[in-house]
């Protein structure tokens, strides 16, 4: 213990584990660190850390461990199966924070493992992450936190210590709710860091200034986090820096598809992300950050033939962008909620992690709300005059159609006109000017 | 007149207006050709062909005009508004076949413009073909033929001469509804050419042996007859011959998706299909055939890093693929059918048109007739122990999941599993051991 605080074992030294533990150590705890990479202990080290050489060294008589490793198998090595694992030297009673982000059967399973072991008293909490490698050294995360009332009790000081007060999450439903809970907004991630791509390759096909036509989507309906925060490496030559690669968010978008089947739930836009993703992956774009997936959808521009678009004026192109960015977005929301509601989650309280992370959108913020009392089976407000389902697939059709013109590939504008086709014919007879929030129909809701 | 039959013009010598013409020629006819490119001319009159040099000077005096070019573009243009068009030269009367591959609206606009012309006596014949450059040119095509009653009977002969006798399909519903019927059955040709490659490719991710698996897989209930037209193909390190380019597949595959979307109505799978023609040909593969899309699922294989899939024996495996084909034909008997039905055809004609021509399919064979059933809102027969469609829903997954695990694209099969989900939420609760011709619930019917 150093300055009355408790001492605390720290997992998983990577870019966010080893920001989220040097803050702890600036907060006064004494932090023992493990990790695989040897350079990353010395430097631990140099920021003021102790190490330990093995998971069982590190926790030993540490009543609080936080595991941040990046994947859910390892995550099962470093805890339970690996040489000298963390979990038969915790002391009795102690808390565990699970914060890597893995797919909530793993979570849960290893809260059963632990009762199969003989060690259910340790308290673990489910309690993955976001917000990048800058909000986890300074200690404003973004977490997503569900376990029992007496592990949140024992680990919300610390809870605490690694997120901004306005995000932290304490979610209802015990281990594997904070998992469920950072897939859901995931799903938003997953098709809008792909959208970024698409929408800018869209504009380059139809040949405006890429970066009038950005800074112009910026302001306009189809406003998303991750286009702003991927624009700068988008229109950089070589994709730099690397920021966060294609496999890390491949990694998150096969666990939203694989626990989507687990509950018999279609997600037909993260689906699609991962399919073209996977295709990323075999033209050897991993490692690179993902922004640099544009390169799929503007190869071959300008080397098929001749094509022809309708749109001349850049204010009539710019608007097929936007209208192809809104129907992703709007799609991605209700994607994103139905999954939520799916997964029996707090819909408000996942509406509010979601529009102030990295998942926030234009469309997510105006139609999100409406979306959500559909879910909950409340009347929609009437349209009014406003834009309706019927005007957006309109739009979004006018943009796919351009595309197939300049034959450039929109996957997700593509799927999600799909999906508000689906929509709009599941929509009661004679409900005329249908609300955007009835797209959610499409996932058989 | 030669030998009591009329003179006959014809417009368009391609690979199969070739064999049309020459097999009109044999079958005694005088024969008028055009086209663009010279020494074709040349070398039909080498065949006892005549040629003209303008589209007027072809189709002068001639009571019957096949037009058979390219597009709907070509055929504005040698019929209308090009240099010297067949149309103001077209004996009053005259029945005209336009016999390309167009869309339902290019054909129907053509009617109008007859008409605004002060040319409504020209007897316009909707008959677009299939069947490949050799039965062209043994007069054994299938042809869907829509028209007035007055121009079927007029042209009659002449669609005679052209198409097998099993194989000529006159289709209620006049002009625009011949063309609706051959789009319905490029809704399988589109979807089954890239499952060919998808599906081939998915066992070459397993690591089965590709001669093997595929002989397998044509004695499965996953046959197809694209998948046993285009396996030579795919086998050979070049892909060669070109037997029919990505280009044309792509062609109609726009047709397709651009008139689903005229109708309102959603085609996932083709819009599916159709991105992943537009990467094919971003990649440059458009003049190839295409069976070398499977290219696009092979990259990549083996080289990006290590995957572990979860089926260990070739049985295993196998089945792996064979679900995969068995749901992607499947939902593309649904979608093929369920545009038929919105576009009012006849379904029984339009199940016999594909189940006996490159559409077919095992699944299209043993569903069709009950998705016909449903769509007609006839009860559907109790399933009664056999496959329903969450098991076979539950057999796809297993796919696509190890497509995830090896990191092995799907765009198909992954879309087809969404669209099975789709349907088995929508099925009304309780419902047991749902058919699986409900996957057709699916597209909002």
């Amino acid at each position: 213990m150093a300055n009355g605080k408790p001492d605390v074992s720290f997992i998983g030294l990577g870019a966010m584990g080893f920001g989220m533990a040097t803050n702890l150590v600036k907060q006064g705890y004494k932090v023992t660190g493990f990790d695989v990479w040897l350079p990353t202990l010395e430097r631990f080290k140099a920021a003021g850390g102790s190490t330990g050489t093995t998971p069982a060294e590190a926790v030993a008589g540490k009543d609080f461990c936080v595991c941040m490793v990046a994947t859910a198998q390892q995550a099962q090595a470093v805890l339970v199966d690996g040489e000298n694992p963390a979990l038969p030297a915790l002391p009795k009673g102690a808390a565990l924070l699970l914060c890597s982000t893995v797919p909530c059967a793993y979570v849960q399973s290893l809260e059963k493992q632990l009762a199969e072991l003989g060690r259910g008293d340790i308290r673990l909490i489910d309690a993955p992450v976001s917000g990048g490698a800058a909000r986890a050294a300074d200690g404003t995360l973004s977490i997503m936190a569900g376990a029992s009332d007496d592990a949140i009790e024992a680990g919300r000081f610390l809870l605490q210590e690694m997120s901004d007060p306005k995000k932290l999450y304490i979610v209802k439903g015990g281990v594997g709710a904070g998992s469920n809970m950072k897939m859901c907004h995931q799903v938003l991630a997953a098709n809008q860091i792909l959208a970024a791509s698409e929408g800018l390759g869209f504009a380059s096909h139809l040949g405006l200034d890429l970066h009038a036509a950005s800074q112009a989507i910026l302001k306009s309906e189809a406003w998303a986090w991750m286009f702003e925060n991927r624009l700068p490496r988008m229109l950089d030559p070589e994709f730099k820096p690397v920021a966060s690669a294609l496999t890390i968010i491949l990694k998150d978008t096969s666990i939203i598809t694989s626990e989507a089947r687990r509950a018999g739930f279609p997600t037909p836009m993260a689906s699609t992300a991962e399919q073209v993703y996977f295709a990323g992956l075999g033209r050897g774009y991993g490692p690179d950050d993902d922004s640099s997936l544009i390169r799929l959808y503007t190869e071959g521009k300008g080397k098929i033939g001749p094509v022809q678009g309708a749109a001349s004026a850049d204010a009539a192109k710019l608007s097929l962008v936007i209208a192809l960015l809104k129907g992703i977005y709007l799609c991605s929301a209700a994607e994103a909620l139905a999954f939520a509601h799916r997964c029996r989650l707090d819909l408000d309280q996942v509406f509010d992690l979601c529009i102030n992370a990295a998942g926030g959108s234009a469309p997510l913020q105006d139609v999100g709300p409406d979306i959500i009392r559909f879910l909950r089976g409340e009347p929609l407000p009437a349209t009014a005059g406003g834009e309706g389902l019927g005007e957006l697939a309109q739009q979004l059709q006018e943009a796919v159609e351009e595309a197939q013109r300049l034959k450039a590939p929109v996957f997700l504008g593509s799927e999600a006109l799909s999906l508000t086709r689906f929509a709009l014919r599941l929509a009661p007879p004679g409900a005329g000017n249908v609300s955007k929030a009835a797209v959610v129909r499409a996932w058989g809701l």
